[in-house]
């Protein structure tokens, strides 16, 4: 019986399992390639507080089956560039990438782009060609292929030219099999809902059949750049603490623990080595491996920790999800709420929800959900997120909420480690930290419209009783002028005022 | 502004987003983990055609915080036994292992048990113990840990122990994270779902209580071995393509064609190179890339080449998901279906469907979904899954079936390649050739039961109608005998027969 082994690359490892990166089928591919490309351009403009300029065009170039076309995508921004030297390999070398980094950014795995790329070459095979500036001198440009096999990439050209006008950004152009005419719907919600929390962002659309769609920005005003953090100690694991001690220049673990951690400054170093009894002299670098899973159980137990900074984080505010939504559906009524810092596994990570009632918001017999994460909507897989299941558990009675009514929610949650659950970055897996902040978020704004549910009836009950009021006061008083023989009924109105309850409102 | 570069290694891509590998919370690492490690073990069995004996044991190893606990994890299998020189690669290095080909296995990534180990490590830092002989003169004791920023394996100790009687099989032990409490439900739900569909198998678990679960064989015959195949022509892509060439020892394009796809004999490959005009002679490795392309698409055009054999592939069987689902639910009815060998991207895929009514399936509000695939069960995120997707968007009431009717269906699917979502194997993507298989079998179950439920309706009325004739009519017959100055009534039973619609039934 022969069992014959082998090693994998990455790259070849993706191109068997398409499917968890979200190329399953043509429709959904030509999607995820048009949003991984359009997220990487963001994430370059906005690296330099640069206001993004996005250019996206679709070409058709021909048929390739019954369910299938052969289209051209581009996808030009004004960020920040790449540098030559590292250009092949950003593009055409799987788990590669400058954002294996403790820092809000849209892409996180390092391979949505070349998921795309390579799903291009093996229904194409057409080689993808990029051009690319820092804003120097020149600019590059590079015809690429991937060696799956070997996960290296191939380059099939290089040119350099003179950058006469300061040019800066990059355009990626490559050729893929796709369903443009199936995917469409979701192209443009994806554009209109990532318009909606980029507001600062220019969206230009040209569409295989030549149509225009444009997204202008509404402002110039950028949300603060998130920073780069050092991990949280409530989320640290064994390998972390070792390859934080490998790289420490400091050689005592006072000097260790103050460095080398989110938010923990010279008295919490201090106390917490009190707390762990441990020496603060203590070479870390001589930490035996029973020391080093010891040290990382004590900093779990250890309370006292100040909870994460969202400094390194980049939330919409409350103000700005409230004027969108307000914007796309005029609700009756919307309450948004923006949750304090709470960490999972020692990454850092703010929920914004929001609820609205009434107005332009769909009666669907369900809920409307619109999900974001890191500024980005997310489209697909609905059903397996974790604030679709959090909606789904909650006893929405107790709010006085049935499924019949319009009603809208929308969560939004940036982190500096979105914990997606498919590497196509569908959905949110159902970490315990996370769940709870969208609960107590949603919760929170399900109260607020509870009191605007319950006033409103108490309003219209107000409005039935004073229409009553209001029908036979007269009456009564004409039968009453009339009974005392008087010619003219008195004046009512004072009555009617004395016994409304809800003065102005009614 | 800085931007950083660099190449992360595969295992540390998987520790770092563990979340796609299934790995999010406690609960579900340790579902995961027995579960990754079970489905190697039955695999490694089956390939040697053994009826399975695997035995699972969890123990109570500490408190590791609120909401988790530390287990240790212990799978012993009667498999095939892993060779010694592959044994530290094939547990401790990511995107190594024999499961790499066409071929129907539990497995696909070789990525499963390397996440379990990976897990356990990341969390216990403890090493994990590997015990293995393939039934020859030693056996193999391994201790490893992964360098997961190299992917490689470390080997920490090494035995070697003369084997005298002669044992075949694996250990697998180690430590990790989890929380067993709330894992339990699902567990145990797996172990039950996973002895329906494999009979043949012995699974017996000791859970950290000290209680022993023992699901016994029940026979002793198992399926058919699934084969290594061939690519199918309609599934083949660029690079494919290539690699086929590159491999192949045949100088003329006539060998090429006939040898290296799934169900092409001499006269189909005389005929499709005759089709896609193509010299028979000409040296495949002399084909250029436009060549190569446009090779891809003629054998996706031609549409002569034959459906794929199901001859690599282990379905369960009619009778076997039948006489599986009496056993377990006992309904009033039950229809099976196994669809015909279907193909999507080249890999062949069998979809069996089963509908049950009544008995002990419990009414739920809405219906009870049994997922399969490639006899394992899966227990997770099921709202995304292909199946629940289908069995939504149908118009069950032209089935005469409301939600609120005792319903289980049964989605079953057997393939060299799953197209599984996510790397945690917990539900299928809709690939359209899988969904419209689905759709099919269900209709066809669905049409099944609607004529029961039709047949029942009917002999509901018709035992309503015979009821009141039953009851009127012995009244009509004294009122006339009476009428006609006779003292016994005639016999009724044959005019009540003679209304009757349905004989024997009623």
């Amino acid at each position: 019986m022969a069992q014959t082994f082998e090693e994998i690359s990455a790259a070849d490892f993706f191109y068997r399992n398409r499917d968890i990166a979200g190329f399953t089928n043509p429709s959904r591919a030509i999607f995820a390639a048009v949003r991984e490309l359009v997220e990487n351009a963001l994430d370059a403009a906005e690296s330099l507080r640069m206001p993004p300029d996005v250019y996206i065009r679709l070409l058709f170039e021909g048929e390739a089956g019954k369910e299938a076309q052969i289209y051209r995508l581009r996808v030009e921004d004004n960020g920040i560039g790449v540098p030559p030297r590292h250009i092949p390999s950003a593009f055409a070398q799987v788990f590669f990438g400058s954002k294996y980094k403790l820092k809000q950014a849209r892409g996180t795995f390092g391979l949505g782009g070349k998921m795309a790329i390579l799903y291009g070459q093996i229904t194409t095979h057409q080689p993808v060609s990029i051009v690319s500036s820092t804003g120097r001198a020149r600019i590059y440009m590079y015809r690429l292929m991937i060696d799956i096999q070997r996960n290296r990439p191939l380059i099939l050209d290089r040119k350099v030219l003179i950058n006469k006008e300061g040019w800066r950004g990059t355009v990626v152009e490559f050729s893929l099999e796709g369903n443009y005419l199936r995917a469409m719907p979701k192209i443009l919600e994806y554009f209109k809902q990532t318009a909606l929390v980029n507001p600062y962002a220019n969206l230009t659309f040209v569409d295989p059949k030549g149509r225009l769609y444009k997204f202008t920005r509404v402002t110039e005003k950028m949300p603060d750049l998130p920073e780069e953090t050092l991990p949280h100690p409530y989320g640290v694991d064994v390998e972390l603490l070792q390859r934080l001690i490998q790289v420490t220049p400091y050689r005592n673990m006072f000097e260790f623990i103050k460095n080398s951690f989110h938010r923990v400054g010279e008295t919490t170093a201090h106390k917490f080595l009190e707390f762990s009894n441990i020496r603060p002299s203590k070479n870390p670098k001589k930490l035996s491996h029973e020391e080093i899973v010891r040290l990382m159980h004590m900093l779990k137990q250890y309370e006292e920790f100040l909870p994460p900074n969202a400094g390194c984080l980049s939330p919409l505010g409350e103000e700005l999800l409230k004027v969108g939504i307000m914007k796309e559906l005029k609700p009756e009524f919307v309450a948004v709420c923006q949750r304090r810092p709470a960490t999972y596994a020692g990454h850092p990570f703010i929920t914004e929800v929001a609820i609205a009632y009434g107005g332009e918001v769909p009666k669907k017999g369900d809920f409307i959900v619109c999900r974001f994460a890191n500024r980005i909507p997310l489209l697909y897989d609905e059903a397996s997120d974790v604030s679709v299941r959090v909606i789904k558990s909650m006893n929405w009675r107790r709010y006085k909420v049935t499924p019949d009514m319009p009603i809208a929610i929308f969560v939004h949650i940036c982190s500096t480690k979105i914990p997606y659950k498919t590497v196509g970055k569908e959905f949110i897996a159902d970490r315990p930290e996370v769940k709870k902040e969208i609960l107590n978020g949603i919760r929170e704004v399900a109260r607020k419209l509870r009191r605007f549910l319950t006033r409103r009836e108490h309003v219209d009950r107000e409005r039935k009783r004073m229409g009553i009021f209001s029908k036979y006061l007269p009456k009564i008083a004409r039968f009453s002028t009339e009974l005392a023989g008087e010619e003219k009924p008195p004046d009512i109105r004072k009555l009617i005022r004395s016994v409304k309850k809800f003065g102005e409102e009614v």
